[in-house]
């Protein structure tokens, strides 16, 4: 048997959650849900001396009253109770605790910082690794184990390390939105023993992720932190937000995890110099993940963008720019193929192509992609989809709508992104054609396996980061 | 009568629409849609030689056949046609001409240019004036005037000059999702006669226009512009988002609009020493029109902030300070008063105050922003809302709700702002009960007249803009 803790987890045959509740909604009973009732095939053993059943399963007084051995225990008790907890698991011959039990160092208060010393003494002791306190352990779909019977029970590509379990879990559900799903996902909480090393390292080693996500508030030891995030980023993708980079932020995260955040500018060059990709929001954490799980690499700069309209076109220009792309001119021997196929707009079409700007049928945003696809002057397109009544039609297949009006079979052959806006709908709105339409065309291109961003910045955003991890992987310097 | 031709537009008492078409949904059809059938009280003729009827209404073959006077032309009719029109026109003694009509300068191609020149001089010899070409030309709903019909009938408070019609029938029909409704809108395109100052020098003395958004893609004359909009921005706030600020979205502006866009330095200091605010995006123009037209002045930077729990209220400590705002720590007068209403966490809470630190339910959201509300350490209260599970629920009032959960009786005595998130539904997930509630959150705020923001980094740039122009009006210096 492996001698990693986190295997041990994940490969265990029976898992007690002490401090089990009847409410499958949350807490202890959240994590009774997120086991036999999610998918897990193992022992599972609710604990509470209050009830004789939880949530259909007989439940024990104790842990020492559970039969037979406990591989790992989830443990939802207050956190007076931990030594005892602690002493009881090591009689079952328990090899890792998760403690969702939270009210230690993050108080601030000097007793609870004590008794959370006291709790990683005694289980070096036993010889028992420790996840947490304060967060909310595994989710793995194909281990079955979850914080929330809620989670997708879908198994993806993409890890997940994250400090915060209120953020995991806000990622875990939010990602599927853009098509993206997990392998297995960490949250660690005050990190007193298992930290973000040890589980940015399995991540490294797991076949079965091809895309790190990770969220930090503090890192344990900068200088391992280093080594692990460089061989991890020299592997597949590590995209990183970190918590507490200004001076409020770094209170915030003290009250939080307990974590002392670093000085801001030392750790933007320690993840630039490690090869990971750093993003500026959870917002940004999600369109990087989408990015490079469904965008290969990326070989240069040079967009060509086409499906906005008059200004927004021009902004379109604008926001790729600022955010580091090339929106080349349109090379002569474009124009000159438009010519000949007929397009009377050829001499006054531009680079974004402007849908707007038709004098006839003679030209189409699919046809422009295409001839972009084939150009050896663009190395990514971006489509601007979502106008108003330009969206899959009812009765249409909007993946097939999609696939022929953005000539697909061909403009993929470039890395392909594509822009469709989110709206600040109210109840008025919400069965209006074109936000149905909106909705079709996110789920088509999540079957298309398409890349989607919100916006033309975001998605530009996203696309430059992919082309510098790249090229940073393949060992150019990085002057931008 | 008023000499003012913007005036001579509101006040038409009849308008033909040449080149009207039997497709009301777009172009000379769209505009006849937007008149009568929108609520224009005058005459409307649409003229076109191929039909008797258009929209039920009597069509006539030519302008010269329309009886009676014509105040205003709006004209969709292909560009070499314009001169004969301008002709007729001045028969029938028409002040203003708008031309819809296109591909004119903007082609680059110098028949065009020369076109559009004799156009201008025919028109200013027959003491004519002309909005455009290649614009939508004017929406008033107090006039009855729409560049279509789906526009909202409603009237409010801001007013809108964009050079692209797309973008402004974008920006109109976005608006509303945040409670934005418009005095006057004017799209004006490649400006070869009525330009970006004559229309916000008309919005400036504006009696029912109390905030300006501008979309600008290039200036005709920038000293004229700097006093006009200087002038604007002492009597009311202007927000202007530029196109073409880049090497690429200024070729762009060119063939959209036929603009030179100006070297990005000078305009952006031009703007800001006018005293006006610049938007980086649509979504930004639209974020400080809700702003303004929903906030007070803001007399300091120092936010309070409540609402969100774990990793997401570290982040959102980052987000307001990397906007320039003053995520203060609580006072030690707070704390104490936390203690002495007996909340067990007062020594461990914070600002953001994370709601997922609770030990009981010694305290809410709501009871935090009213503190702060009272408190003179905070200048302004963001409250994260839109949390799974915490909005409102079914068969309640989500006004009443929302009021009660965070207090708004009292907690609106300072700037308050809300964060209600966007997300990227597919169809699966449209009828969730979560997105439901956030659709409910929006309509309730939209009531409430509390502006939103989908990330609680946007509402900070926001609130920081708006900081800033009160002081800027004040008088103090910008070091910001």
């Amino acid at each position: 048997m492996s001698a990693n803790p986190i295997e041990e987890v994940l490969n265990a045959r029976s898992i007690a959650v002490v401090g089990a509740t009847r409410d499958a909604g949350w807490g202890g009973g959240g994590f009774v849900a997120g086991l036999a009732p999610f998918g897990f095939k193992g022992q599972v053993y609710p604990v509470n001396p209050k009830y004789p059943e939880i949530q259909g399963m007989k439940a024990y007084p104790s842990l020492r009253d559970v039969p037979g051995a406990v591989d790992y225990v989830i443990s939802s008790v207050p956190a007076r109770e931990v030594p005892q907890l602690i002493e009881d698991a090591a009689l079952k011959q328990v090899k890792v605790v998760h403690l969702f039990t939270a009210r230690l160092s993050e108080t601030g208060r000097p007793e609870a910082i004590e008794l959370e010393r006291k709790i990683l003494k005694l289980a070096r002791g036993f010889g028992m690794r420790v996840i947490g306190p304060n967060c909310m352990g595994v989710y793995s779909p194909a281990a079955g184990i979850a914080f929330h019977a809620d989670f997708p029970k879908e198994s993806g590509t993409v890890g997940l390390v994250s400090q915060s379990g209120m953020l995991a879990r806000e990622i875990v559900l939010a990602s599927p939105l853009r098509g993206i799903y997990f392998s297995k996902v960490f949250s660690y909480g005050n990190a007193i023993d298992l930290n973000e090393c040890d589980f940015l390292e399995f991540l490294t080693d797991d076949s079965e992720t091809s895309v790190i996500m990770m969220y930090i508030e503090g890192v344990k030891d900068g200088r391992r932190f280093f080594e692990v995030l460089k061989k991890a980023a020299a592997t597949k993708p590590v995209i990183i937000l970190k918590g507490g980079k200004g001076e409020s932020g770094a209170r915030a995260t003290a009250s939080h995890t307990a974590s002392l955040a670093g000085a801001l500018q030392t750790w933007e060059s320690l993840v630039a110099q490690a090869g990971a990709i750093e993003a500026g929001s959870v917002e940004e954490l999600i369109d990087l993940a989408s990015s490079f799980r469904f965008l290969g690499p990326i070989k240069g700069r040079r967009v060509g963008v086409a499906g906005g309209a008059g200004g927004s076109s021009v902004l379109a220009a604008d926001q790729c720019e600022q955010a580091g792309l090339d929106v080349v001119a349109l090379p002569p021997e474009f124009r000159e193929e438009l010519k000949n196929r007929g397009v009377s707009v050829w001499d006054w079409l531009s680079n974004p192509a402007d849908i707007s700007i038709r004098e006839d049928d003679s030209f189409s945003v699919g046809m422009v992609l295409e001839m972009m696809a084939r150009d050896p002057h663009f190395d990514l397109l971006i489509a601007i989809m979502g106008m108003p009544g330009r969206g899959p039609q009812p009765g249409t297949s909007p993946e097939a709508f999609i696939a022929q009006q953005y000539r697909l079979e061909t403009s993929r052959a470039k890395p392909f992104l594509a822009v469709v806006p989110d709206k600040s709908l109210g109840v008025g709105n919400m069965d209006s054609r074109d936000w149905k339409s909106l909705c079709e065309t996110r789920t088509a291109l999540i079957k298309l396996a398409v890349p989607f961003y919100p916006t033309i910045g975001r998605a530009a955003l996203a696309a430059n980061k992919v082309f510098r991890y790249y090229r940073g992987r393949n060992g150019a310097s990085d002057a931008h």
